[in-house]
């Protein structure tokens, strides 16, 4: 594998809008991205890798089965070898399911909870690691409204997320003194994806108005949030957009 | 089994302090006491029912592993079949660990989840299932001072309690409508448990002043929280000793 | 002025419903209830303090505009002298006042705040000034949703509610280890008033549903609070009714 | 007064490190910043107009008392008429005092709410009014962590910037669908300010070493929230040094 990039973004969750966005974005401040989602989107997350490739940028396209831990280690060890030493990672996963307590069966809300949080604890873990040894980097999670508040049918969505902040706030205040910033944004809104321009009959509407969040705008403070000099560093923020009911 | 209580309340997590004290508290106001804990404590556990029948009250000890579907859903059917109908449900198991974020395992991130967050789930749904046919019934969750805030080292602990937060939150908001009334509350400080009294060298002056938490005060509120008529119930509450530094 | 109890509990706010009950319940409790309120409504107010009278309690109505630093003063002197000791104290002062920020007058928006966050300024500081000397004592807070949570067209209100939970945040961390037990109860829901019943014309079926807050379940859990023992106290707790859409 | 900006960006509590360095941010960013503290430093801050001058920029020294309603509103009109339609308003006005609750005097506790929380009523409704003609416009409070966290002695600090908070949020949710971008900033941490250096000793250090926040790296994150375009606006956001404790 050949590499120009002196220093890598990995983004794990690389397969909506906003993920491939966050890669796009640090590939063109000159970060090798580093994409990662599951195996069975590899022909997607390559596509996306090209795309990067011809706009300029680098990037590859790395599938891992983000809730396993070896592959977990593997990736960053691939990473930090073979392409450049990690200076960002996020952690963009999401999954997002509605049940009545009732029928929410064991299995999804363990599997809700091993994708949203337990692969952002691993993510979080070895990007730690290889960052801790060179004093500097940067660590972002993204959460959501249901980061803070808990709703009917969001019990395991709402569970992982907000497991995830606690993981995000607790290894901030363990690896500030160590240089390394641990951001948490949270999300409130529909994201203007592919997806939901195929599903939501108004979503073309909606993006002209700007009242649903533009991905690329998103990335856009991730960027922001890995440039701010320690002096002032942030720990959350949310992102919504104007016309947002919240 | 002979039984003589028309109404039961299950403890999972009945092994500590508070537990055995929630355990008393509810036998005293005329519950059969179903209590649980790891079946390799299933000779304390014993000790506390004997002792609580000896105080005149019904208590039954029942040993699960909470983390375990079919054996949560059977002491379920167990206690409702041979017992009486579950009318409260608490859950209190901790898992209160502390690790640099760089040394902790996945294995034992895990496995304070299961503890202290899916094993709330299970007992939740378990007894949701029960309670929503019978429109009535009161759950409650313990949750500490990491429920609301991560700290350094305790991305894991802090996690579980976020997401037991979460899942507390979550049900309130969806059981609330039906008649059954979810709580949670927030311990805030050290509780006086033989353990603490063994390895802390002032818990005896600490209790006799009152500064640390006393259990059966804190299972007194638990019972108070199932006495409050629907017109005006808390869905959270923290409690803490007067001299706590917070 | 002749006086049997050997104890007091001042409410600041005696007028609504809530104010009421919370007299009648510490009365209850062989509380000298000292009921206070703009001198405007002294006749209810006077009415209130015979009906608890008339039940066999102790009740004394003491108007004050309670925003006026002098006359806040001069109530707890004039109680502390000719009626009991405060040993409870409970501001209960409301305002809740709706406009589009720009539409609000500058003095609608500081006279709610004078109501509603300064008045428990000067009630909290008096009352803190007889119990330090004496190291016992309760104070408490009612809060609403608007503490905790801005709306459109609530500046005023929820500045004056957030304001007024900071303050009680503020006491509980130096009262406490005093002694002094500060608590802030957040009131979820639509109180069940004699005002309410008038406008609202379901508000008759809502009470027989428990769908709206019944004031004398309120008022018991101000009592509770007041009962904890200091090994255990709540600083904050919320109440709303079963059906409540939070 | 010849004026060359066509917008214009109000600074209320130009008087500190942070509101100077605000105002030269947004100078450089082509507004004519319009610079106000109390009349009593006009030289400092006309001291500081001409120094933004010196640098290129366009600057108005409009020493007001920003608890004055009339003073206010004539600020607004005169910097529409004279300078340029106010496109961003800055709240940055801070009163940290610290008092135990029972030493804290009436005057005290309501001069602090009036700089710190009433001002910022008075600014944000007057930016408001001229904004929502437009339908644009950026209005920022800048908060503390006394904004979410009450403290001892901090009664009359933390329930300003509570109802500060409160302001914020309530404005946002209703301007922010009239296009108008309300956002509030938690500070936390010493800020390395000319006072700081002569007071604190280790000042250099800490601002060598980056561990207190940097005036001008706060003012970026000021620049960055209005530049958001409106598809993803974020409502609050921390800034903090990186070796804090928090």
């Amino acid at each position: 594998m050949t590499t120009k990039a002196d220093k890598s973004c990995v983004i794990i969750g690389a397969g909506d809008a906003t993920g491939a966005a966050i890669g796009r974005a640090f590939a063109r401040e000159g970060f090798a991205a580093c994409l990662s989602r599951r195996p069975r989107h590899s022909e997607a997350l390559e596509a996306l890798a090209q795309s990067i490739r011809a706009d300029g940028g680098e990037a590859h396209a790395l599938p891992v089965d983000a809730r396993d831990e070896s592959a977990m280690i593997a990736l960053f060890e691939e990473i930090e070898r073979d392409i450049a030493p990690v200076e960002v990672a996020v952690f963009n996963i999401g999954a997002n399911v509605n049940f009545p307590i009732t029928e929410m069966t064991a299995r999804v809300y363990q599997k809700v909870w091993e994708m949203a949080c337990f692969a952002g604890f691993l993510m979080g873990r070895e990007a730690a690691r290889v960052m801790t040894k060179r004093e500097r980097g940067t660590i972002i999670f993204t959460g959501a409204t249901a980061s803070i508040r808990g709703g009917i049918g969001y019990a395991a969505f709402a569970g992982a997320k907000h497991g995830l902040r606690a993981l995000a706030q607790s290894m901030a205040r363990e690896l500030g003194p160590k240089n390394i910033h641990v951001a948490h944004v949270i999300i409130d809104g529909m994201i203007g994806s592919d997806f939901i321009r195929q599903i939501h009959p108004d979503a073309n509407a909606a993006r002209a108005e700007d009242t649903i969040l533009s991905p690329d705008e998103i990335a856009k403070n991730y960027v922001w949030l890995h440039n701010q000099p320690r002096s002032a560093w942030t720990h959350e923020l949310d992102l919504r957009p104007w016309k947002e009911n919240w």
